[in-house]
């Protein structure tokens, strides 16, 4: 093997990922993907019927902090060959969420039954390949040392409206200290596609949110006196503008509960 | 001009900078310099005799985020030919300030009377460059808006020690709301020569600061409810440590006072 290839070690890293892969697709894994094979990618999903699919790309368009999107799918076809070389969005994801009507319907482990031929799947990167970054970086994730899902918070930040989808961002809060909040800017800057830069920092209600320790999805997290919270844009958002837009049916993801792909959280840095 | 030749450019931006450069070397300049010339890199002078220079070199070394070094000087040379064609030392700050066995002592606005055989040069970058760049990013820094100084304060991060030479480092602070101190984060670490990113931002106590409106430096700036202060290694650092080492005579720009140079801040970018 040369000098600079890789090749070998992505292979490796795939091949532990595989079992992993293999007990979500059978139902077995059904609990959340944080931590879990954390140098690949996962994603949060949206699927939508073709004729909402337009406005929802416009939408992640117009919002590429809040919706970086990773991948569309083809109508109707269950693959995502970019992300995941025998991937199957119906099958792949440890639970899904259904709206109806833009209200949430039943969480199932399998879509295959619920899928239409003309489902178009979208892929929006995750902040969990940031906090790889975060953590190779030798920087502690407050969720991570709490073994708990990230604190997600509706903010009052509005979206770029886009046909159908409007609403306001959902952000994730992670707590630092003020040098590493500073580093960890910087290294989360090298990531656009999984949120980049946070949006906000130091006083939530700032943003709209009036009690930190009460989040609106996830769990609460220990912010201590000398820590500053730091707020991303998080992948969360589009199910806030799914429940305004209404569509009669879209699936997604349960938050936290991702889309494992078979691409380097490396491979989406800027730099 | 071929495509991408920005040498005439240069130039142009030199022949600007000429008439400041001759009126600070008659001692018709001796004002600050800030937000003049505002492309060309302004460094932080310190002359010491050589037998002091080992010493400072490693602290320099030892310290990079508060003492980046751009230049140092042959001994007893006047000249610093990469960072002027015709630059002298001795006339080409508006003013300075002589440190006899560590105290401040007189200003004067030309040192040729108290050049010795054998003293060396340092310069260091300067916090204009990177308020350059947050101006052409789009920022609004408030001592610029106010017409003030930058403030400047004594923190309690201490620096490394280097042979003679310790002591706390000393802080610039600007106040940005959330989303600008983001960017401003972004856009100084590209200049890791002047400075780079900010050490420390929010509760200034937490770095030994107990009143942010009395700086020890410079002129007190407002901050808002809604900003946060961000506060950025300072050029003034050495001058605390000469106030440590008590060499028996060194020479320092007064502060906002600075050296202005042939270079472009944007040479001094890494990215």
């Amino acid at each position: 093997m040369p000098i600079g290839d890789y090749s070998e070690f992505k292979i490796n890293l795939l091949d532990q990922a595989a079992p992993l892969r293999a007990s979500i697709r059978s139902g077995a894994h059904t609990g959340t993907t944080s931590g879990l094979a954390p140098s690949l990618v996962q994603g949060n999903v949206v699927i939508l019927p073709a004729d909402w699919a337009a406005d929802f790309l416009m939408y992640c368009q117009s919002n590429p902090v809040a919706l970086p999107l990773i991948a569309v799918s083809e109508p109707g076809n269950p693959a995502l060959p970019d992300l995941g070389h025998d991937l199957d969005i119906r099958t792949d994801i440890p639970e899904y969420q259904v709206f109806r009507d833009g209200e949430r319907a039943e969480t199932v482990t399998d879509i295959r039954d619920l899928w239409q031929g003309d489902f178009v799947t979208f892929v929006l990167g995750c902040s969990f390949s940031f906090e790889d970054a975060l953590t190779r970086a030798g920087l502690s994730i407050r969720n991570v040392e709490q073994q708990a899902n990230v604190s997600m918070y509706r903010s009052n930040i509005a979206t770029r409206p886009a046909g159908r989808f409007h609403g306001n961002m959902v952000v994730s809060m992670r707590p630092f200290i003020a040098a590493d909040a500073i580093r960890a800017i910087q290294v989360t800057t090298r990531l656009p596609k999984a949120h980049g830069a946070p949006v906000h920092m130091g006083d939530p209600r700032l943003i709209g949110i009036n009690d930190i320790s009460a989040p609106d999805f996830g769990d609460p997290v220990t912010v201590k006196d000398d820590e500053l919270p730091l707020f991303w844009a998080c992948g969360v958002t589009p199910q806030v503008a799914l429940e305004n837009a209404r569509p009669p049916i879209a699936i997604t993801h349960v938050p936290g509960k991702m889309l494992l792909t078979e691409r380097l959280n490396e491979e989406l840095a800027v730099l």
